[in-house]
């Protein structure tokens, strides 16, 4: 049997930032609480428990109808996957484990709104050119791993990506450990983030906390920390909260932090009305922005009000 | 309940183009008397007469593949839009209130085939980062608000837009009354335009005509007249008709005159041929040319023949 | 009645390219055995026999979600096409008849793989502007003729395109007789290509010929020669096997062999597991190169392992 599925998020509001260097703007903005998409996936099932599925995403700014990622059709997701008892192994461009801890477990808005975890934190989102595979979960543990070909004719280690994570799940809690390094395009140098994070759920109220230590490609080192909750009020409230603190430990100290808090309320399965305020104060020069799920901001404080639709 | 649709148009012919610069030119037309596109929607029911729909829009050249709006994935529409007793609220990339008054009221072309109201009239079909809001129709009377973000950091004024119409429907009548007007980016001046559109049902000669007054950025007015007619022959033929006339009230004096006469036989309920011939005259240098749905033409008389599917 | 079908093709797979000048190469292929595409066409009976069709077929690399074809959305084809007991007429962005008796009949490898013909034989694959007649097929004999508009003003002759193919098809027997000219944009000269093209079922083996004679716009002539094999060992495995030899009529002698095997294992009617070699000797300073479905290669040596899955 076969199946194809048409699917994606239609997301807009009012986007109000203040504190940029050419001071405040109002915005229609596309994808504040999740990217606004529109994706293609499909399933097989090849028998014997396996099955092939694919899945081609677009990623669109609802304000202008553009196409985001560069201009990428399919730049959010573009992959086929042969699953089975044995895992997943998957081949395209893919989320990195690491973003996928980071807004899987570690944030609490889900890296969107204008708490937008990575607002601060460091790390890529995608990667072209992937192979990854992913275990079973086994007693609670699981382990993802990923390799980006470089594609650099003669040397293999330019441009090249590695990525893992292992996460173990039981009962309320869920801990993961992800790691992630790129090389540079000579080859001479490479990047890497690892992070550890934590989500546990005590009834209505779900906790969050992640730590991350980064080196970029020129050797400067940098911490970050998250402490966040999710509050369920009702099968149809939602608040969100978070802090974010950015230690920079090169003598610039360019350090960070960011507060923010959302409200979400549910008109139905599909769609829900949400608000948010996020604020960053940088230290020394810093030059963090309060953006939200699709796009970087210009400021320092942000304000959000929309309409997010699942289709 | 969720619903998803696709849909579209396919409108290829040919495309005769004399009168131009350059000499004739022989050219595969694509979205002759509509322009090509391909559609996603969907709606969703909230409950107590509220739905949420939203909709996302592509043009596309049917004779290249290419698409159309600069590049634009959405760039034809692209909104969501929450309506229900009190009227719509809609968000995004969207037509003007002039546009849709000049395409549903005043042209019996619908701004298609060589006959395009837009060969003349001034005016914006779409503006980025709208939101606008319509009024539900009561006693005939309906208005439609739109405003346009223009994001400038530090001054809003800059690059906004603003249009209104409002309309009166009763019987076999429709009359219009629409407005627009574009700040430069710098803020420092705003084109505007005004129109007055009427169509009246005779049985089965309807009647179009309308009245715009145009200033540009420049300060430089004009003003367009259109008279024309469709006549439905029988349930599959109709003939459409229209004079516009351009005046110039600058010392240049570019005035022009456009005539165009177009058929259209229907095949099926979602296809039809369609033929269509339109005139330019310009006056004292102007360079108003024939184009169609889709594009803008190279010559002033512009000859179509082709089909147009909806799906 | 009128329909929508929403069809593609997800391949993906590991390419590995040796004697580049850039020295070895891996990378992750998309569209290695088949172009990955997504595609919207749809069907109207029109009565009495006749019938009008649509497709709008994108081409993405699975690898980067990035479109191909230059950027076009559609731009692997985009097209309307009225068809009856008549034959059927069309008009878009279309395949060249010279291509399809090529990917049709000529290649075992169905010009995918390391085995694709297109890394030595010369010819273009897809016309803008075109419109195409085909003939029904009689007595087993069919015709196949399409005009490329240049849609250059002044004169129709610049950068037109005329393609035409005959074909004889009788039981076990298919032959092609193809021919593809296109003019330069000046107008001032215009390069050929023609083909003959045969293909042969003695039971599970398939027996491919072809040879074509090519002139570029410089008048350099060449000929193409081709031999292949296609054996279907059981309902799911398939061995492929080419040998092309390129004979330059210039000065400069550049002439080159290549010789390819693949095999093909079904895991469903809509996936399969592929594995491929193809090797070009290039002489005196030629240039080509072992490349895939959709991506020209760097290297001499080509060798594809991956999955296609067919939506």
């Amino acid at each position: 049997q076969s199946s194809l599925t048409v699917y994606g998020v239609a997301d807009a509001g009012l986007v109000l930032e203040h504190g940029g260097d050419s001071g405040a703007v109002q915005k229609i903005g596309s994808g504040v609480a999740s990217s606004s998409r529109l994706g293609f996936k499909g399933r097989e099932d090849l028998g014997g428990g396996t099955a092939l599925t694919f899945v081609l995403e677009n990623g669109y700014s609802i304000d202008t109808g553009a196409t985001k990622q560069n201009g990428a059709l399919f730049g959010r997701q573009a992959l086929l996957c042969v699953s089975g008892e044995a895992g997943s192994f998957s081949i395209g461009r893919q989320y990195t484990p690491f973003y996928k801890a980071l807004n899987n477990v570690a944030d609490p808005f889900a890296t969107g709104m204008a708490g937008n975890t990575q607002n601060i934190f460091d790390g890529t989102t995608r990667i072209d050119n992937t192979v990854e595979y992913i275990t079973p979960r086994v007693a609670g543990f699981a382990a993802d791993v990923q390799y980006g070909f470089g594609e650099t004719a003669g040397d293999s280690s330019k441009s090249r990506s590695i990525g893992a994570s292992g996460s173990y799940e039981q009962g309320a809690l869920t801990v993961v450990l992800a790691h992630q390094q790129r090389d540079n395009p000579a080859g001479t140098a490479h990047s890497h983030n690892t992070m550890l994070a934590a989500r546990y759920r005590f009834g209505a109220i779900t906790g969050h906390t992640a730590l991350a230590r980064n080196r970029d490609l020129l050797g400067i080192e940098s911490r970050d920390a998250l402490l966040g909750m999710t509050a369920q009020f009702s099968a149809t409230d939602k608040l969100l909260f978070s802090l974010i603190d950015h230690h920079d430990k090169s003598a610039a100290q360019q350090h960070a932090r960011q507060a923010a808090i959302g409200y979400s309320h549910a008109l139905s399965r599909r769609t829900d009305l949400y608000a948010a305020y996020g604020h960053i104060r940088n230290s020394n020069g810093a030059l963090f922005r309060v953006g939200t799920a699709a796009d970087s901001g210009s400021g320092t404080t942000g304000v959000n009000l929309g309409v997010r639709h699942v289709f």
